[in-house]
C-alpha cells in the first residue's frame, strides 16, 4: 500500500486506571483508525508506557503514514500533572506513577509535538469543540463515573488554574462531617455522587436492614444496577437515586454561583442514567443557585461519549490555546 | 480659587444599605476629597439617587472642578445587577429598587463615562490594582460583613459569568440541611461564616443553656463581641470561632480545588478579627484542598479596607476590561 501524501494526521489518546483509547484522526479531523486496549495498571510505569507506546505505533503502521505526516499527539491523562512541563504527578489508579515525564517520553519516541492534558479538561474540550458545548464561551463539563471529575472552559479556554488543578469539583465539600471520600475528606460531591459513592450509600441501607429487590444482588452492586431497579420501582432504589440528585444538584448549584456558566454538561457512566436522574437533579440545582442563573443556563448530557476525551487532546493542534 | 485645569478627576463611589462612601480621584489616582454619609435606604429609591448625586456634586464643587476635567464616575453597588447596561436589578438591603437604571441616571446627571459594577467586584478590582492582590493574575477576594461576598478576577480579569453572578461566593452550599440562610437555602457560607451567622450561632448555644460571659449581652451580641470574648478566652466564644474557622476554611477549600487561584484575600468585619480566626482557617483550608492548590497559595487580608471598592469602581477607567 501507498502512503497517503496528501493528508496530515493526528493520533488522540486517552488512558486511565483500566483502559486506554486512542485513535488515528485525519486534519478534518475525522477518525481513520481505533485502538481500544486495558492500561493493566498494575503492571507499572514502564509496562504502561510500552503499551502506549505500542497502541500509537499501531495506529500510524495501520494506515502507513511517514513520519513527517504525523502532526502532533495529544494525550489526555488523570491527574495531578503539569501541563506545561507535560509530566504526570502521581495518580490513584496508576500505582508506581510519580513525576513521570509523559510528555518528553512520547515526543522522544515518535519525535513530534506532544501536547498532556488532563483528562477532564480533555473531555470538557471535545464536547466545546463538536459536542453539546459547541458555540458556546462558558461551560463547565462534570464526569461522573468510578470518580467525579470536572473541566472548565471560561471565555473558551479551558481554566487550568495556578498549578493545573482547576476544576477539581469532584472534591468540592458539599456536607461538613458527611460521607467519608476516597481522597481522605468527608463530604466531598464525589463521595456521594460517583459511581462508588452510589453503591456505598447503598450497600450502608442495606446493612441497616432495608428491604429492596438489591438485597440478592448486594455483591455485585453497580450503579447501572441500582438505577435500572429504581426504574423498576424499587423503593431503596428510587430513594437513592433521589438522594444522588439532591447532592448532585447542590453540586451544580455551587458552580453556578460561583461561575454563572452558560452549559453544563454531564457525561460519564452514572450520566447515562437519563431522565430518572436528570429531573430531579435540576430542580434541586434550581431551588439552590440564584433564579438569573438558571434562567437561561442549561444542562445537557454529554454528545460525544467516550469520545470527547481523545478528540479534545487533539483539539490544541487546532486552536491557540 | 481657581479650577485646576492641569489634571483629570474621577469620582468612585460605593454603596450600600447602610452607607455611601465616596472619592474624588486625581487621574495618579489619589484622593482629593472624600465623602461618607448614611444611604437611609428606607426612605426608598428616590432618596437614594439624589443623595449619590448630591454627594458626587458635593466632590466636585469642593474642588471647584469643570465639567470637562470630570473624566468619570465608576459606581460599585449591590447585586443583582446588569453591569453592561448598568441596571440594579434588587437588592435585600435596598427596599423598592426594582430594575434601577442608575448607570443613565448618573450619567445623565452630569454627563459623563459612569460604569456600575457589582461592589465585592469592586473590592476586588481595587485589591488587585493596588492592595494585597498588586502584580497577582488568579485572585478570589471575599468579603465577610453581614453578608459574605466575592469576587472573582482571573487572568487578570473580574470573572462576571454569563448573568454578572459571578462570585456569589456566599451561597455555596457546604452543609447540605444545614443552618438556613436569609436567601431562603439552607447551608450556605454565609449562614455561617457572616456576623449575622455567628451572631445566630451563637444565640442558638445560649438559648440551649450554654455558661458563657457572652449571656450578659446576648441582645446586643456582634461577631466582634464574640471574637473579643474569645481572645479573652471565653469557651463558648472560642467554640464559636473554631467552628467559623472551619466552615470558612471548607469555603476556601472549594473554590481552590475548583479554580486553583495564586491569592485569597479576605476583608470585611468579621476577617479584622485577625489571626484568632486566620490561623485555624488555613489548618481547614489545607485539610480540604488539594496539596498542590495550597503550596504556593496565599490567603491574606485586605489591605485597602474600606478603600477598596471605591478605589476599584474607579479601575475600569485605567485598564480595558
Amino acid at each position: 500500500m501507498r502512503p497517503n501524501k496528501q493528508k496530515k494526521y493526528l493520533v488522540g489518546l486517552e488512558f486511565g486506571g483500566t483502559n486506554i483509547k486512542a485513535a488515528l484522526f485525519d486534519n478534518t479531523p475525522k477518525i481513520i483508525q481505533q485502538e481500544f486496549q486495558p492500561t493493566h495498571a498494575q503492571l507499572g510505569v514502564e509496562s504502561v508506557l510500552k503499551r502506549i507506546k505500542k497502541i500509537i505505533h499501531n495506529l500510524i503502521d495501520k494506515e502507513n503514514i511517514l513520519s513527517n505526516h504525523l502532526m502532533g499527539i495529544g494525550i489526555a491523562s488523570p491527574g495531578p500533572l503539569d501541563t506545561k512541563k507535560g509530566i504526570i504527578f502521581n495518580s490513584p489508579n496508576l500505582p508506581g506513577w510519580k513525576r513521570v515525564p509523559l510528555k518528553n517520553v512520547i515526543k522522544r519516541e515518535f519525535n513530534v509535538p506532544v501536547i498532556l492534558e488532563k483528562d477532564t479538561n480533555a473531555i470538557a474540550l471535545g464536547e466545546y469543540w463538536m459536542g453539546n458545548g459547541k458555540g458556546v464561551d462558558h461551560l463547565i463539563c462534570i464526569t461522573i463515573g468510578t470518580g467525579v471529575g470536572g473541566g472548565i472552559i471560561l471565555n473558551g479556554q479551558i481554566w487550568h488554574g495556578r498549578d493545573d488543578l482547576g476544576g477539581e469539583i469532584g472534591h468540592m465539600i458539599i456536607e461538613k462531617d458527611g460521607l467519608e471520600c476516597n481522597c481522605g475528606n468527608k463530604g466531598c460531591l464525589e463521595a456521594f455522587v460517583s459511581a462508588t459513592g452510589i453503591v456505598k450509600r447503598t450497600i450502608q441501607a442495606l446493612n441497616k436492614g432495608r428491604v429492596s429487590s438489591l438485597s440478592k444482588k448486594r455483591n455485585k452492586l453497580t450503579s447501572e444496577l441500582i438505577f435500572n431497579e429504581a426504574k423498576k420501582g424499587d423503593r431503596l432504589s428510587l430513594e437513592i437515586v433521589h438522594e444522588t440528585a439532591e447532592y448532585l444538584g447542590i453540586g451544580l448549584a455551587n458552580l453556578v454561583n460561583i461561575l454563572n456558566p452558560e452549559i453544563i454538561i454531564l457525561g460519564g457512566g452514572v450520566s447515562h442514567s437519563g431522565e430518572i436522574l436528570f429531573r430531579p437533579t435540576l430542580k434541586e440545582l434550581k431551588k439552590g443557585a440564584f433564579l438569573r442563573g438558571v434562567e437561561h443556563l442549561k444542562v445537557l448530557p454529554s454528545k460525544l461519549g467516550n469520545k470527547a476525551g481523545i478528540l479534545g487532546s487533539i483539539y490544541p493542534f487546532f486552536h491557540k490555546t
